[in-house]
């Protein structure tokens, strides 16, 4: 098959292009609103394959739950949501042990626990590789959700935390060597990622025009944001935060590292740093700007500049 | 793995048995229902995994579409609830065409437009055999769910339509002969189930205390509904609707007919029949009684009484 994920989007956004009643954001932005009068309501989905998004020789059932459960809850972070409840599509083989799914259970609770989301309900089938596929809701306050679509010519665009560990962590476990605490700490973001729900709040109330989760890699989460927006953006690349061990080529094109890549006006941008910085110990970096016209420019740490193609990991290119 | 899904539903609802502020009903239920000040929101998934839920030997992708859509909404339905969205996850193999693709959503556009709901987002991702998730939410009035755990003693055992067409057409998909009208008609019930979102509107309003979609058979789902409601029930056999077609083994044990089994007070089955058939043309049959205690009596046309095992469709238990 010859398209890519982004295309069948498009592809599926046409098709389905009516206007819904009551809906604000459907395909295309990291989770979908709905206005229900005093509240909205944000809808994710997002499934988890074996050998596809996960291999089972370097997974552990509790990492597996866990994971599925924040990948979900990242989405709804990203639109600056609240989580509340998630389903759960489980599809196992038949050599699964019983003692396997409680432990996929038990990382489904520590997560749905650390989020404050309550898992509700399920559906269990038979498959021939393990398939986690997780729904959650969230909420936020009318018109409060921060889309993908908001980014102006003129902002800055930021990304917390730093980028790169899991990628770095999957090159760790697929070598078989852990060697010391930094290599633990890389493995550790990929298999236990984190949600970065509490950033998000902060970024939205200090103006976030825009927001994406880094799912997919910087190079491909920052296209998607712009063609969402139409704008394009300059990407500078000494500013892009790299994570203890990973290289500069896992930050822009690794997936699974869950940090937030917001836009806001320049003139926000101190002030959100700051904020996010003192009540969460986090630090915003400033990576860019938002530009007029299409695609992103890269800007070499010796000023060169160049296009960046939106590479990255693309899970249905993947086999 | 020697666990059958009611099993493993049952470990989960113990390891998940914290209470959850806000939510009525959770794991154990056709689908979650979330109180929200005026409104309470309904949440449903349901998997459909190639060679499990149906062969591509027979199953176009149009009709997996719209069935994906569809054995959601009668979760939905089965809670009184009104669909309102959806969004799906689906994983492919390399080989599926894009054309295949632009049906798979075109069929479940066209669900989506029968049932009134948005289709407002989804997931892409790679896998070995097609796998298409969706969960679905939906609003009731608050404190009007129907559950599956109101069945009292006393209660008649209703279903609307009749049950094992679905049964009968797989043996027709099977058995690759279609021969006239109603081997098309079972192969229909098959591949292009209804969902009973209207007769459950009905049903709900003439006083329905408890409601299951028969996804798994007349045998499993009615047990699943008297151990949620901690009752037994008496099945009269003679009063089981068989599909034309099919026969008495496929209305009690067959899977995918999506008819509703609701439980009534005694002294309202006959107006709630009478209302579904004046507004829907729609049968409802009266086809036992809920007793105290646990388990299920079938009583044969001949009088004779002999326990009904929970035999029936396990998605679980296929390979």
């Amino acid at each position: 098959m010859e398209l890519s994920e982004d295309e069948l989007v498009a592809a599926l956004r046409k098709l389905l292009s009516g206007k819904h009643p009551g809906v604000v954001v459907g395909v295309g932005d990291d989770a979908a609103v709905l206005e229900r009068g005093s509240v909205s309501v944000v809808l994710s989905t997002d499934m988890l394959v074996e050998d596809v998004h996960f291999q089972s020789a370097w997974t552990s059932a509790r990492d597996l739950g866990a994971k599925a459960i924040v990948v979900n809850v990242s989405d709804l972070a990203a639109m600056a949501a609240s989580p509340r409840a998630a389903v759960v599509s489980l599809a196992l083989p038949s050599d699964v042990t019983s003692g396997w799914v409680m432990e996929l259970y038990g990382g489904m609770r520590e997560a749905c626990d650390e989020y404050a989301l309550s898992l509700v309900g399920g559906d269990l089938s038979r498959s021939d590789r393990v398939i986690v596929s997780v729904a959650a809701l969230g909420e936020v306050a009318p018109g409060r959700a921060v889309l993908r679509s908001g980014a102006r010519p003129g902002d800055r665009v930021a990304v917390t935390g730093a980028l790169g560990a899991a990628s770095a962590g999957l090159r760790i476990a697929r070598s078989g060597k852990v060697r010391g605490d930094r290599d633990r700490a890389l493995l550790a973001a990929l298999l236990r990622p984190a949600a970065r729900v509490g950033e998000a709040q902060v970024l939205a109330a200090e103006g976030a025009t825009a927001m994406i989760d880094v799912s997919d890699g910087l190079a491909r989460d920052l296209h998607r944001l712009c063609v969402e927006s139409r704008v394009g953006a300059r990407l500078d690349l000494a500013g892009v935060p790299v994570a203890e061990g990973a290289t500069r080529e896992d930050a822009l094109s690794g997936g699974d590292d869950y940090e937030l890549l917001a836009t806001l006006p320049s003139e926000a941008f101190e002030a959100a740093a700051a904020a996010l910085h003192e009540r969460l110990g986090v630090t915003l970096s400033g990576v860019g700007d938002i530009i007029e016209g299409t695609g992103v420019v890269a800007v070499d740490p010796d000023g060169g500049e160049r296009p960046l193609e939106p590479t990255g990991w693309d899970h249905f290119a993947q086999t």
